[in-house]
C-alpha cells in the first residue's frame, strides 16, 4: 500500500474534537469551521476520532459520517488519520475500510479495552489485524482508559510488519516514551508522537517526531510554534513557549472535577472562541455548566488572544 | 412496561458463551444445543452477551443474530436478559430495542467503559438511558474491565426508576455487595445477583437472589443445586456443593495465564463436553493449543462426570 | 515451640485500637478499659497492632509497649496476637521476640509493603522470616494497604512450614477467600479468619475460622453473636444479626472523605461510648472535628444500646 | 536553620546504594570506595537511604548507621541528604535529628507508604512534620511505592513555609512534573530533581535542577555530563550522552521479573565493576543468581568501559 505522507510522519497532528449538536448529530458546520482553523495555523495533518474526538462515544454512523466529512472537507489538503480503536476486530476492520475508501491516509489502533490482553495475546492481536488493514497503521498506547500498555518489546515485534509506521503515546510516562524510541532506533521511518501537549517540546527535543495535541484545536499556531521550536533546537524559544502551554494546561483543563475536565474544557473553550458552535460532550459526559464555562471564559481572558489568536 | 418475569428476579441465569466457528460466525447448532443443555439443566434464565458471552469482542451484527437466535430457540421457555452495556449510549439503545423486538426480558448494563466516568456523571448516564430502554434494566457492576464501580448510593439514586429492576455484581467483593443490599433494602422487588459463581452459595444464604454464574454453561445442575440448598438454607448441601464448585474453579479456570484463563478453560471445557462444537475465541483472544487442551481434559477426567452430567 | 491456642484459633479476635493521647503517648488506661470490655463481651482473643491499631503509625518505643501492656493486663486470659509486620525483615523479628518475651500466643505478618514482591520473592522472604520467629504465625492479606496479595500457591508453599498456623485476609474478596480455603483444605489446623466484619457471617456459615472485626472494639457482643449463629448454622440468627452489622458499617464508618473513616469513625465511636478517653489518631490521620463527631454521635443513637452495650 | 548548600540545589545527586555484607551488616569498606568514585566523578550531592538505598529494607540500626558513615567519610565535601521517609512521624523526627547531628545538609521524605492519605491529610501532615524536622527539606514523590501522588497544590501548600526547598519526582511522569514546575514558579530557589536518569536532560532542558540518578553510582560522569549538556543547552550531547543512558536503563535494568530488577541489576553491575564488594540485596529482594550476573557482565561488556570508567 502506498505512503501518503513522507515517513516518518512528524509536526503537530491534533487530535479533532467532534463537534455535535446531540448525541447522534454531528455538526458538519462546526466541523467545517474546526478544520480551516486548524490547516490556517499550520498543523501538519488531522487526527479523527481520539480519545478527544469522543469516538468510543459516538455511534458507528456518527464515526463513519465524521470520516466522510473531514476527508470531503479537507480535499487532500493534509494526511487524515482516522481512529479505529475498538473492542471487536470485525468492527476496527469496517472503520478502517471506510476511511481508505474515503481518502484517509493512516489509521491509529490502540488495544481492545475491555479485556485486558496479556503482551503475547497484544502481538497476536496485531498481527492479525493489521493485514486486514487497508491503510498505513500507528499504534495508539493510552493505559489510563484502555488499561493495557504496549511493552517496548511487544512494539518492535508488531512493527516488523512495515505497514506499522508510528507510535502516539499518550501514557506522559517519559521514561516509557524514551524505552519505545530507544527499542525502535532501527526504524528511521517510525514515527514517535506525544499526546499530552505539556511534553511536546521536550520529546521533540530528544528525537520524537511530533505532537498529537488537543490544545492545537484552539491555538494551532502554539503548538506548531513549540514543534518548529523544538527540531530547531531553539531552547529559549521552547521555553518561552511553554509557558502558554503550561497555563493553557492548569487553567483550561483543570476547571471541574473527574477525568472529563480536559474534554469539557477544551470543547467549552472552542465554543467561546467560535471555533464550534456548541460544546455538546457525548454521554456519558456532559458539558459544563454556566459557573464552569465562567471559570473557562475567564482563563481564556487571561490568555494574549486577539481575534481568537493566541499573540505569541 | 410489563415485567416479563416475577420480581425479584431469582435462581441461576447462566452468562452464555457465545459459540463460535471464527470471528464473524455465529454457531447456530451450538447455540441450539447449548440452551437445550441449560433448560434441561434447570436454570431460571438465559443472560447473553455478557463478559462470559463477548459480547464486546463481537461485532454488531453478530451481536443481533445472538439475540435474535437464543430468542428463537428459547421460544418464550425463559427469561432471556440481553447485554446492552457500550461505549455509545446510541448504540446501547439500538441493542435494546432489538432486543425487545425479539422478546427479551430484559437488559442488562455495565457502565461505559473507555471513559472512567466520577458517581455524579454515571447517574446522570443511567438517568438519561434508562428512560430510552424499552425493557427493565438490570444494573451490572464489574469494575475490572469497567474501570469504575457503582456506588451503593449510586445505585440507589439509579433505582429510583422503578424500571431499574435488579444488580449483577461481578467484583467479587463481598463487602461491596452486602453494602448494596443494605443500601436497596426499602426495595425487595430488587433483583441482588451475584457473578462469581465461588460465592453463589454465602451470597444466597445472606439474602441474595442468585447467580449469574459461568460454570452452568457445563453443569447447570451443579449452581441450580446451590442455589436450591442455599435458598432452603440446607447447609451440609451448601458445602457439599461447595467443592465441586472450588475444583472446577481452581482447575478448569486456570490453565495458562492472564485473565482470559477463565474465558479460554470455559470453551475448551464446552467443547469437550460436547455443549459446543468448536472452543474458538473472538479476538484478543485465542483458543488454547494442545497442551493446555489437555491440562483441561485431565480436569474434567477428576470430576464425577457420566453422560456429560455431574453426578452430585 | 508451643501452641498456646487450640488450633485452628476460631472466633471472634478483635483488632484492638491503639488508645492514645498523643503520637508518643499510649493511654494505658483506656487500653485497660478496653480490654476488659472485650473479654467482658466474650471475644476468643485479642489482636493488636493489626491496621485498625495503627502500628505503621506509631513508633517503635510505643508499639514495644503496646505488646507489653496488653500483654500485661490480659494476665493469659485471652490468646494475644502481635502484629510484627514491616518492612525490615530485622525489625519484624525484633518485634516478634519482645511479643514471645511478653507472653503473646502468635505474631501477624503482612508482607513488607513499601517495595512490591513478586510471588517467587515473596514466597522466599517467608521461608527466611518464619524459622526466626519465637511463635506461631498467621499471615496476613492486606492488599489495599500492601499492594501485594498472597497468591493461594504461595500460602500453600509458605505453610509447608507448620509453624504458620493461620490466615487473616483483610482482602473483601470472597471469591478469593474460597479459594484459600479450597487450597488449603489439607491443613484443617490452618485457621482461616475474615478482616471486614461485614462478611464474618458468610465466612464462618462457609466454612471460616472466625473474624478478626474491628468493629467488636465497640460491640464484642454482636460479632461473637454473629460467630456462635454461623458456627451453629443458625441462619435466621445470622440474618438478624447482618443487619446490625451492616447498620454501624453504613454509618459509623462512612463518615468523612478519604480511607480514614474507618478508623476515625472507629476510634470516635469508642470515645464517645466511653470505652476510650480521647479519639487521637495517630499521624498522618487525624480526629474528627465536631460536626462530624456528631454524625458519629447520631448514627450511636439510631443504635438499641444500653449501658454502652448493643442490646440484641 | 543554615541551608549548607546554594539554593535551589542543582545537578547530579546520586541516590546512593547501601553496600551490605547482610541483612544487619553495613559494607563500609565498600561505602568509602562508592563515595570516593562518586566524588571523583564529579556528582554535586550525596542521596541516601532512598528507595534505591533501600532505606525501608535496613533496620533502624543499619539507617543510623549509613548516615554517620556517609558523613564521616564524606567530610563535608558533597551536601548530604538523608531519606526520612517513614510511616510513623516520630521515627520521621528521629532520623532527621540523627542527620543533623551528623552534619548532613538536608532530609527528603516520601509520604507515609501504609495508610494512603487524602491530599488535605497529607498537607497537613507535611505541616505537622516539618517545622519538627532540623534541615531544609526535600519532599520526594514515589507513587508507585507510596500509592499517593502530591497533588501539584498541594506542593505549593506545604512549600509555604520556606524550610521546604526542593521536590524529587520518580513518577516518571513528565506532565506531572511540568505542572508542578508551573505550580512553583513562584518559587525559584526551589530544587525541581527527578528521579528516572532516562529523562533528566529533557527535564534539565525544559527548567527542571536536576537528577538524582540511580545509574550515577556506576558511572558518575556520564550522569553528569548529561546535566551539563543539557545545562549549557547543548543538544547535540545530549542526544549523544543519552543513547549511553538508554543502553544501560534497557540492559542492565531489566534483566530478571518484578519491580526489583532495577535494584539487582544496579547492585550486580556494581559489584562487577569493583565498586561495591558484594551485591547483596536486602529482604525481601535476593541478589542475582548466576545466570542473571552473566547477563549483567555481557551488558557491561558492550559499554566502551575502561578501568572502570564510561569513556564518553
Amino acid at each position: 500500500m502506498e505512503n501518503k505522507f513522507k515517513s516518518p510522519l512528524c509536526g503537530i497532528i491534533p487530535p479533532l474534537v467532534t463537534p455535535l449538536k446531540d448525541n447522534e448529530t454531528l455538526d458538519i458546520e462546526s466541523l467545517e469551521r474546526l478544520i480551516e482553523h486548524l490547516i490556517a495555523g499550520g498543523v501538519h495533518g488531522l487526527f479523527i476520532l481520539g480519545t478527544t474526538g469522543e469516538e468510543q462515544s459516538l455511534s458507528y454512523r456518527v464515526r463513519k459520517q465524521m470520516i466522510e466529512e473531514t476527508c470531503r472537507i479537507n480535499q487532500g489538503r493534509l494526511p487524515v488519520l482516522a481512529c479505529i480503536t475498538d473492542t471487536s476486530i470485525i468492527e476496527s476492520i469496517n472503520l478502517a475500510n471506510i476511511a481508505a475508501d474515503c481518502g484517509a491516509s493512516g489509521v491509529v489502533s490502540a488495544p481492545p479495552y475491555y479485556f485486558a490482553t496479556g503482551q503475547p495475546e497484544l502481538a497476536q492481536f496485531y498481527e492479525e489485524l493489521v493485514p486486514q488493514l487497508p491503510l498505513p497503521v500507528f499504534l495508539y498506547n493510552m493505559p489510563s482508559h484502555v488499561k493495557v500498555s504496549f511493552a517496548p518489546s511487544t512494539i518492535h515485534r508488531i512493527a516488523q510488519n512495515q505497514q506499522v509506521v508510528g507510535f502516539k503515546d499518550s501514557s506522559a510516562n517519559a521514561v516509557y516514551f524514551q524505552s519505545v524510541m530507544h527499542t525502535m532506533k532501527d526504524r528511521p521511518d517510525f514515527a514517535m508522537l506525544v499526546g499530552p501537549e505539556e511534553i511536546t517540546g521536550e520529546c521533540v527535543l530528544l528525537g520524537g517526531h511530533g505532537g498529537i495535541n488537543g490544545g492545537a484545536n484552539m491555538f494551532p499556531e502554539l503548538y506548531v510554534g513549540m514543534y518548529n521550536a523544538a527540531k530547531a533546537g531553539n531552547l529559549p524559544e521552547v521555553l518561552r513557549l511553554q509557558q502558554y502551554i503550561m497555563q493553557i494546561s492548569s487553567s483550561i483543563y483543570t476547571v471541574g472535577q473527574h477525568g472529563s475536565s480536559y474534554l469539557k474544557g477544551l470543547k467549552c473553550a472552542l465554543s467561546i472562541l467560535g471555533v464550534i458552535n456548541d460544546d455538546f460532550v457525548a454521554s456519558p459526559f456532559y458539558k459544563f455548566h454556566a459557573p464552569e464555562r465562567e471559570k473557562i471564559r475567564q482563563a481564556l481572558e487571561r490568555l494574549p488572544i486577539e481575534n481568537g489568536k493566541l499573540i505569541l
